[in-house]
Parts: C-alpha cells; sequence; structure tokens
C-alpha cells in the first residue's frame, strides 16, 4: 500500500487535515496516511522543514511527504513535488525541502523537481487559501498511485532555499544553536555529534555548565541537567524527568556553547 | 477500502476516539479512518455540524461521516443514521447534520433517515454515557463494510434540526456573522461570496473599514486586515501573517457587515 | 490487515509518533494503526497504564499495543513485549502494563513476557533516547505482521507492577480515587460499580453531598454535581454539561466517599 505523510501548520481542530485526507482518498482509497505534525507554528517554515527532516527517513522507499507551511498560499510561489532519493516531496516551492536538498547534494543524490502546473492533477476548483486541499493533496495521491513525476508538471533546477542554522567552530569548541524544543522541553541543537567524537566536553548553556555528555536521562538523579546525544545524533540539553526549556527559560534560536576540554 | 470519518468533542487526551477505532476494525479491519476534529467545543453541536460540513464533500461517495457532539447521551434523544445524497451519516438525532440536510432540501437531493434501534448492529453491552463506541462506531462499521442502511433500523422522517446562522440582508448590504475561527486565527463568516457577485464591496469590523476584497493572504502586507473569499466560498476577514480574532478581539457569532459601493 | 495501537507521552506536535508509523509501515505497509493518546502526562507511567487498559479491550484479538511512557530509557530497564489473552503489548517493562497482568491472574489467563533482546527485531541503529522509534515499534510490527513472540527474545515472569489505586473498604462504604480527569473534566474513580450492587449509595465529594446514582448526564439541569456509573463500569462524578473537576478543584489521587443508605 502506498505512503503519504503529512506535515503542516494547520492545528486539528479545524478538519483541514481531515479534508486531506478525503481529497486523497477520493483519488486511492489504500493509500496509507501519516500525521508528522500539525502544529508547527503558523508560517514557520524552518520549523516544519526541520520536523519532516527528522521524520521522513525513516519511512519507506517511494513514501510521499506533503508539507503545508505556506505563507505565500495564493500568491505567484511555485506548487512544487519533487524526488530526492527515494523518497517524494509535494508543497510550496517556499524551502520546506532545503534540508533534504541541501543533504542530497552533500551525499550526491539526484534531484528532480516539477513545478505542479498541470490542473488534471489537481481538484477541480482551486481556491486562493487552501492549495494543501486544492494542489497538494490530489498531487501527492496521484504521485503515490503511481502517477509519474516527470509527468505531473515542468522541471525546474532552483528551488527556494533558506538558510539553516549552523553551529559556529570558535577557538574552543563550538557555539550551537536551539532547533528543536521537543514536548518534554528537551532542547536539540544543530551540533552533530561526530562534531563531538573522541573529544571530551563541557556544555555551557545559560551560565551553567554541564561536565560530561550522559548516555541517555536515566543516567543522573531527577531534575539534573545533562547534556547527550539525541536520537538523530545531534547535541542534546534536557533535565531528567524535567523541562530544559523552562527551567533554563530557552527559545529556538538560543545558543549552547561546547567548550573541547 | 470502505472510509469512515469522525467528528467529535473528546479531544485526545483520553483514548475515545482510539477505543472507537477498536471497536470499527472489530467488524472490518479494512476500513479506513480519518479523524476530522476532536476539538470540538464541549457540547456545541453547531459548532461540530460546521466542521463535519465543510470537510465531508471532499470524501468519496459511500464514505460514512460518523459525528459525536452528544449532550444528551443516554437519554430519550434518537441515535440515527442517513443517507444524504452520497454519503451517510451516524451520530445523535441532535442537530448535527442539519447543513447536510437543509443542503439536501435546497438542491431536491433524497435523504433518508433511520432510527438506529437493533442492538445487533451495537456492542453487546451498551453504557449510558459512551453512545461513540457503543452505538455509532459499530452502526458506522456495518454501514461502512456493506449491511444497508435500511435494515439497521426504523425509518423516520423528521429529524432535529437546529437554527443555523445566516447573514442578515440590510439596506447596504448584509449583516455577516462569524461561524468559525481557524488555528490561525483567520474568521469565516456565513455570508456566500456568490451573495457579493459582481459588486464591490467594503467591509466593516469592530470599527475597521476594508476598503476591498483581497485575492490571498499574500497579496498584502504582513499585518494588515483584509477579506477575502475563503476556501469553502464564503467571506473570511483575517490578518496577513497574524490572528484576526486575537486582533479584533472577536468570537463565533459576533457580525461583520458589507457594505456594497 | 494487522492492527498496533500506540500510547505514549510524546504529544503531536514533534513527528514522533509519525517515526514510528514509518517504521513500522516500512516492515508491513498493511498495518492499520490506532493512536490512543499521546497526551499522557510527561514520564506517568501510571496514567498510561490506565488509558490504555480502557481502550484495549475493544480492539480484535491479535492487536499489537505499544505504550511508550519511559522514564528509564537508555537505561538497563528491560525492553518487552507480552501476550495476555489475546491480545499483544510492546514497551518498557516498567509496570505500563500492570493492570492487564492483574486482570489476567484474577481471571486465570495465561501469560507470556518476552524480552527484547534479538537486535534483527530492531532497527540497525537504537539511540539511547528513542527506544519507541528503534525498538518498540519495529519488534511490535514483526509481532502484528506474524513473527511468533517466542522468537522475539528470552521469557521472563517477573515483569514490573506498580501499585495501582484501589478503593479501601470503610464501615460506611468505600473511599475511593480519582484515577481519570477526562477532556470534559468528568471524574473516574477506581470504585467499580459492581461494589455498589443493590445498595442504596450517597456520593460526598469536597464537602458536598450528590443523593443518588443518575443513569447519564442528560437527566439533571445543567451545571448538576451527579454521580453515575461510567462506560468502563466505574463510579464517576460529573457536572451536567460542565467540568466537575473545575467545579470542585479536583486532581487525580483525590478521595471520593461512598456512603452506603
Amino acid at each position: 500500500m502506498p505512503i503519504i505523510t503529512i506535515t503542516t501548520d494547520f492545528g486539528s481542530k479545524d478538519g483541514f487535515v481531515g479534508t486531506m485526507k478525503g481529497v486523497i482518498w477520493k483519488i486511492d482509497p489504500t493509500i496509507q496516511i501519516a500525521d508528522i505534525s500539525h502544529e508547527i507554528q503558523p508560517q514557520n517554515v524552518m520549523e516544519g522543514a526541520i520536523a519532516l527532516y527528522r521524520a521522513a527517513p525513516f519511512f519507506p522507499k517511494g513514501t510521499v511527504h506533503i508539507a503545508v507551511v505556506d505563507p505565500g498560499v495564493g500568491t505567484a510561489r511555485r506548487p512544487m513535488a519533487a524526488r530526492i532519493g527515494e523518497h517524494y516531496f509535494v508543497g510550496p516551492d517556499n524551502g520546506l525541502f532545503t534540508p533534504f536538498i541541501e543533504g542530497a547534494k552533500k551525499d550526491g543524490q539526484a534531484c528532480t523537481f516539477i513545478a505542479l502546473d498541470k490542473p488534471q492533477y489537481w481538484l477541480p476548483n482551486v481556491s486562493h487559501t487552501f492549495h494543501g486541499r486544492d494542489i497538494f493533496a490530489p498531487a501527492a495521491a496521484h504521485l503515490a498511485s503511481g502517477t509519474r513525476l516527470e509527468d505531473m508538471g515542468t522541471p525546474f533546477s532552483d528551488p527556494k532555499l533558506i538558510g539553516m542554522p549552523k553551529p559556529k567552530k570558535t577557538d574552543f569548541g563550538y557555539i550551537a544553536h536551539i532547533i528543536v524544543i521537543d514536548t518534554f522541553g528537551n532542547m536539540t541543537t544543530d551540533l552533530p555529534a561526530a562534531a563531538m567524537e573522541g573529544r571530551e566536553v563541557r556544555v555551557r548553556v545559560k551560565g551553567q555548565e554541564i561536565s560530561e555528555l550522559s548516555a541517555s536521562y536515566g543516567h543522573k538523579p531527577v531534575g539534573s541537567l545533562v547534556a547527550l546525544v539525541d536520537s538523530e545524533g545531534a547535541l542534546e540539553v534536557a533535565v531528567v524527568n524535567g523541562s530544559a526549556a523552562k527551567t533554563l527559560d530557552m527559545r529556538i534560536g538560543d545558543e549552547v556553547e561546547i567548550v573541547f576540554s
């Protein structure tokens, strides 16, 4: 059975996502659909990009990932679909797929970008404010159920990219940035664990110093501030059974200093 | 594969909706299930009616829509199922399906209403407080997997209707009402765009005047108050990349004045 | 089609649950997946246990239930799978399945417990912080798609149990405890209705007395404080069309006194 994922800033109270599933199943009722997140902060393209980037690799080859965080809906911004590695992506051409495209370039993987400009793959009536329903859901359903990407529109080569956060090398180690604060208040940074490999590190955050990396949460007493490698292989700051973000009053974009010993 | 949608005021923290899916899959594990919303305000039948009415038409023919916003659960109010046009509906007979029934009457579509009074289509034990699980989920699953509607109970012809909001014609245009405030704070009204067709309009809301309709959000600067036609073809008031409801401190039922030039 | 349920404290904003669905569908894309709740209070094993216990029995035989409320992730606590009656369970061995195990003992049902210690049923790389994705999701998918439980690890017989709340018998009736407060603010207790069978009862809660049991919410005026038997057969205290928890300012664990007349 074909698989589609959906990532949006639509929330879950209004039925927008349910409506998209109706559109998808009208085209192919056998498609499996997974919600990644619908609680991306409204219009926060980078947050949507990061959420999808952390989840998508765990889906099978051929999965079609819809992402709709779309402040430009109804304007000239391009609706697009892409094949990057063995996954497909559908959404507005506004930078949502930046980490996948940058990752593919780094790994030498092929990318194909198609402007979704063929109305036969849309709903018959396209609104100005809900392309998730009218363009992206039907295009993704056609793609998932076997339509060739190349048949669905016009190729292009210059997808919009956004500047993703990157750690800064310093004389003593790195300055990293908080890029995700999860439900528990754990704070993931943009520093890959590989950058710390084989080094002893201290982590300084909001005037506090963490003297070493822990293996997981449960190795220190409840309430301790800990640094560890998170499940995607990045440096994370957490409070055992508590919220690091609340305890330290920190936000996305805030800095974390890594000092090699 | 058959399709069921679910719209409730159950929230997502208690497992009520998951439990309904278990009941459905015990009867037919091939059924696809889409959540429309479970964040309808508790006991707000009208909000549930509107949420389902905006989503249901995008599902395929034959879809079974369960709606449970049910302050009268366990009392004499009738459990019902209906065929309206090419869709099926299952829930309490308390007005939840009013917009579909009124729409069908206007379009001259046939409606069939059945009181769900045959216990063989319920769970063996029916509680007094959770008919979503004990009556509506199993009835919907039987219907979706091929049982004839007419076999599931006794026909009736007087479903309960609730008064849906309607715009008032004035000497200068219309007084419309806010009927939906979405996650973004965009405010949809009960005025269909057709009522404004071919006219130049100004929109007055909370002492502010919007001098024209915009095509979408992205055509005005961030922070602008705009009026536009929403994705269901109704007049909407929004703030570009902001929340109109918060900016104007408005609620469901509040008035918006439309003045023809 | 095989069925998996998922109960976690992961919330819905971070994509953790979507990621687990990707892992499951990579192993078997035909599996149906139902979310029970992802809003268990962080690290609250008992709340997770109760939520799953109330939903699981309504799923078909053979369903695999994943539960991940896992403060000990990455430490020596055992990952486990179990067959209890005709259902399967997968998660950390930390007490999450206590009510099922106690129920099986009482009913004389067989239980099989397996430590998930065979890496061929995990993801190739196992993180220290997300066993939901790396161990429990793939193990559950293998189990749901036909792998024998006994082949997936080493049997054991001493699963960790937690102390579940139980009502206290008094000279006059019972002292019960609030164990669930649902979305509506209805408060379910640990007192089974069977304990009140054939007796007239008064219910005392926070200095107020309820003089009888109601059949459902709709039999008393809006705003009334009522006691009734909930949909799982336990004593519940509610406010008609209101929130008992807010009205009485009560919390999980608070006492309710039942007095036989």
